[in-house]
């Protein structure tokens, strides 16, 4: 099956800030998605949106530039509007992570464009009008107005987060595991540091039962890998030997 | 249930350009967190950063600026570092959506700080020597760079989501509900026990400064509540009270 995100556009319409489509391309390339289109953009390729744009060059210099939205969208099979506003006849957009697996779908099978309007006013009415279906993130009532680029990253990431789990893809990818003791070493360490605590009189009787369960919940929880035990047993041995030898 | 969003403090540890500055403030405003905490910031209220923080200039203004990053965290009890980067004896850094329920859950009943780095080299070592866990972003493999404010704009985004879906899950460790202590309190016992290895030799020069890293981490995962963390500090006392008087 190909890669949906590959299948997705990213269409800024009418941006005024050079940096925000800079930031965009950035995002765009940094969440694993390629194809970033711009519509009546101000100044695409200004050292600002450049400096923005640090590492996703090939993003910037690739996106297409249309005069007009319906044009940008001649190929697109599905189109999603980003706003928070609700607009008539589309009732309240939908939040962001119930319109994304729907994108994912869709995009595995035919292109998907996502739009975003300016920064100051968001898409017009007649832009909205090309969207077959609008979606809103989510935001604290306090402060509903996100920056555009950060808009497209946040719509970025979850598509990824979105891909990667229903595609069964591993989030993390290989990678080193700690590998932790088994109960046999911390057993023996926890045996070499109950001897240090009777030789320091820390621990007496009974007492010393409750002090050693703490002592084996506080290192249970660490979960000390071989190298870790190691310097822990270094420890108590140099203390020991420090002790006897004064 | 006090929200957890209200408790969870955005570290963004020498950031170097104002204009990130701003834009984490709105990110984090957007997502409804408030806690902003500047250590050693580069020009925080310039206009730039004016600028970026549109419609947050209280978030900006209301936030904590520190010379130090031990000082910055001295009252949290948790701290989540952000970084692609493995680090030596952490393993693999957790992606943000495995580490983000843990987050939630801890921010219930205690502060947490989340750390990101400085835009051109992330967290430094003794940087990341204070964190309990570290956490990454997912990012596609072509590249992995991300814009600080838009790394801050996706974990408030997925602390969000997160909050909103499922209200965070119990955390990892014990079921029992403990009142674990903050960095102050750890970084005093660290302090005792560097004596204490000094004073029988066990570490000497620069290679004090490993096994003081593997500490931390091993203390920092167990969690020590103020009961455990006096027996902790209780031993490394009696140790040193018996070897200088035998």
């Amino acid at each position: 099956m190909s890669d949906p995100l590959k299948n997705i556009s990213i269409v800024l319409v009418r941006p005024t800030r050079p940096g925000n489509i800079g930031a965009a391309a950035r995002a765009i390339k940094n969440m694993g998605l390629s194809r970033l289109v711009l519509v009546r953009p101000v100044d695409p390729l200004s050292s600002d949106s450049y400096t923005m744009a640090y590492g996703a060059h090939d993003i910037l210099e690739s996106a297409k530039i249309f005069q007009s939205l319906p044009r940008a969208l001649a190929r697109c099979r599905y189109v999603v509007g980003t706003t928070a506003r609700t607009h008539k006849g589309y009732g309240k957009p939908a939040p962001l992570m119930k319109t994304v697996p729907d994108i994912l779908a869709r995009a595995k099978r035919h292109p998907v464009a996502v739009l975003f309007g300016p920064e100051s006013s968001g898409l017009a009415n007649d832009e909205i009008a090309l969207c077959q279906s609008l979606m809103a993130i989510p935001t604290a009532a306090a402060h509903t107005s996100i920056n555009l680029a950060q808009a497209v990253m946040v719509v970025a990431y979850e598509l990824r987060r979105c891909a990667e789990t229903d595609g069964g893809k591993k989030p993390g990818g290989a990678g080193r595991r700690r590998e932790i003791v088994d109960t046999d070493q911390r057993e023996r360490f926890y045996q070499e540091l109950k001897t240090l605590l009777e030789m320091i009189g820390f621990v007496k009787g009974t007492q010393g039962k409750h002090i050693q369960a703490d002592l084996r919940r506080i290192f249970g929880r660490a979960e000390p890998d071989e190298r870790e035990l190691r310097i822990l047993r270094g420890i108590v041995r140099q203390v020991r030997w420090a002790l006897t030898h004064r």
